[in-house]
């Protein structure tokens, strides 16, 4: 790890930084500059003045994403600063070319005041197709998530939230087959109340999950507990745990059949298994260390493990869900990014894996999988059009490359 | 030209937009996301992290131009809106890649607040190595420019009034070389008082032209006027015209030696260009046509005209200035880009023609001409370590690419 992590700081150094921007068209002599710049870049400024909408034909605008952070969360770093987050956010931005043909650009902002994020991000919404949002510390990143989609008119994406919490569902749905169990019947831990953690619950009762006890560090959440709160965790404590319990992580896990940690490193203990129902199914997603390491989990009778490390079977890597969400979402030029979009992001990712192919090693397609962004795409451009959050009735090929 | 703009109007439509993002690192295995993304990625973050000035290191920061716009005063077009300056801020963008190896963005604000301007590319000063502002309009360009020169601490360059001002300077001085005339005893017309206008003034007076008279669409500029008049034409009113001549353009142009336009086309009669002294010399900058067309000019008996027109022979193009004048402040990562650094640029276009070579028709370099941005980043670079502005001591190659 040590030689691998000298590689990654000598390539970042040896390039400057890991993107570039090129031209689509060429530049070499007069008659190209006349056409792609003055005089002849009046014409589809014109056509875009008198025709707004048609930005997303004369422009980058339509295939492209703003990656935005105020390097407040980064990885599992923490308050790094903007400059710091820079390589994260290129990497970033690079992945959503990589795997959807999708061009973006990071922009690291000096502030962390939730006002200022706000008006910054909106101001540059004429630029951008789409926002992602990316490793902006909670409870901030609830309160800008939500103003930005109140207030643009593009789809504003927060993916540590909902890319997490995507790909983990899929994952969960396919674990359940497995055990033989039914999402209204199963009762989940989570533990964690930050970005992933909220965004996990929040999906997971759309999904017809109902029992959920939420945990943080000061044990369980309830509706009533006064200390250590703000007002997501109000929100959650009024959608879960419904019959009051209070008291430790060890008293929550008492009789549940799912374990989902986004929460710190080996938290998870025998006698905290032992203490859950048959068939334990874990996601321990703490970074770079799970809350229990794969192998400990089986020896200690787990029957499905996950994790976000790519050196085990069943990684919960967030590429399998955004760059798909933002391909689909821009196919159909949506103008956000709901919940039933969400759902069919799930979907799409669980039933990539046939019933047949099954096992406790696979229940989450491999990232490298090409058909998962294929997948992805096509199940939220249809949510996107039968809700009717989509400006375009079709898909349409937005990537021409050079 | 109907044609042309067709043509420019499909070009644009084809690839909807002309740029993309690119990777310059291999991102197709696990491997390769491991040392590009996480957990690689954290190595360069935790560097910049404990170093934040190796953010030029280890990112495109050192190598990266926003290219700021709120679409108030796009090309001749006037006030068209971000979406529609779009087409224009990305091929200002592929311009600078094109001629300097810089990577850029297009950021298309939808405010035209300043204290909004002001805070929005403040906030993103930590992506960007430097700042060229775009079709802002004046006055408030001025004020936007200032306050950021102010409150950031990288180069913040509004190219509409350095760019045209300091290629213009550039071609004067050659023109005078060819009338034998002196700065200091020639009378200078400028007819507008907007971006490309006071930037001309305030460079031409940096460079030792006392005898300057500022005309606008209501006369003539002088200290005391009340009408029409803003901060900035203040400011100029008391640094020209120190015989407080007052009247019309046409009282202004008697006697003077050389006119220089950023106003309307076909303003220039044959009575007001008999009025001028000897071997008259004209920059009609007005776009899409001059203020007089080169033909008329010659029948009219003027010496030397230089227009914005790719048609004719000494075009004013600011793309001789702003790729080699980035390419320098970034190359010693200056601080800003001060006047020294205009200077220098000036002299930097202007010397590229040998005194033999100077002509009527050849006193400003073509934009092809691949000496320029070599000659200007040099001469911006030793002016930046000269002034004390730069934070590397010598020149560095900051664009690998793949």
């Amino acid at each position: 790890m040590g030689q691998q992590f000298k590689n990654s700081l000598e390539m970042h150094g040896r390039f400057h930084g890991k993107m570039e921007t090129v031209s689509k068209v060429s530049l070499s002599n007069r008659h190209d500059l006349s056409l792609a710049y003055s005089p002849g870049v009046a014409e589809p400024s014109m056509a875009i003045f008198e025709n707004p909408q048609s930005v997303y034909d004369y422009t980058i605008k339509g295939n492209l994403v703003g990656v935005v952070t105020d390097g407040t969360a980064v990885l599992g770093l923490g308050d790094i600063g903007p400059e710091a987050s820079m390589p994260v956010m290129e990497g970033k931005a690079l992945l959503l070319k990589q795997f959807a043909h999708i061009d973006a650009f990071p922009i690291a902002l000096n502030t962390k005041s939730v006002d200022e994020i706000v008006a910054t991000v909106k101001a540059m919404e004429p630029t951008f197709g789409a926002i992602n949002l990316e490793d902006i510390s909670a409870p901030r990143c609830f309160e800008i998530e939500d103003r930005l989609k109140e207030e643009c008119n593009i789809p504003i994406f927060h993916d540590d939230q909902h890319g997490t919490a995507i790909v983990v569902a899929a994952g969960l749905l396919n674990a359940l087959k497995l055990v033989d169990k039914k999402e209204e019947d199963v009762k989940i831990v989570v533990n964690g109340a930050g970005a992933a953690g909220v965004a996990i619950v929040r999906l997971l009762l759309d999904l017809n999950f109902h029992n959920i006890i939420v945990c943080d560090s000061q044990g369980i959440i309830y509706e009533g507990r006064e200390h250590s709160m703000n007002p997501i965790k109000h929100k959650i404590a009024r959608q879960t745990n419904r019959k009051l319990l209070q008291g430790t992580l060890q008293d929550a896990m008492k009789g549940s059949d799912i374990f989902i940690g986004v929460s710190v490193a080996n938290l998870l203990t025998k006698p905290l298994i032992d203490s859950m129902n048959e068939d334990p199914i874990i996601f321990g997603l703490a970074n770079p260390n799970p809350e229990i390491s794969p192998d400990l989990a089986k020896e200690y009778g787990v029957r499905v493990i996950a994790t976000g490390r790519s050196d085990h079977p069943n990684q919960v890597n967030n590429v399998l869900a955004f760059p798909g969400i933002f391909r689909g979402a821009l196919d159909v030029r949506a103008t956000e990014i709901n919940d039933a979009m969400k759902r069919a992001a799930v979907y799409a990712i669980s039933s990539l894996i046939h019933e047949d192919d099954l096992t406790e090693e696979y229940i989450i397609p491999d990232p490298f999988d090409a058909r998962v962004v294929q997948a992805v795409a096509e199940a939220v451009r249809n949510a996107a059009i039968e809700t009717g959050v989509s400006k375009l009735q079709q898909c349409r090929v937005m990537y021409a490359t050079k």
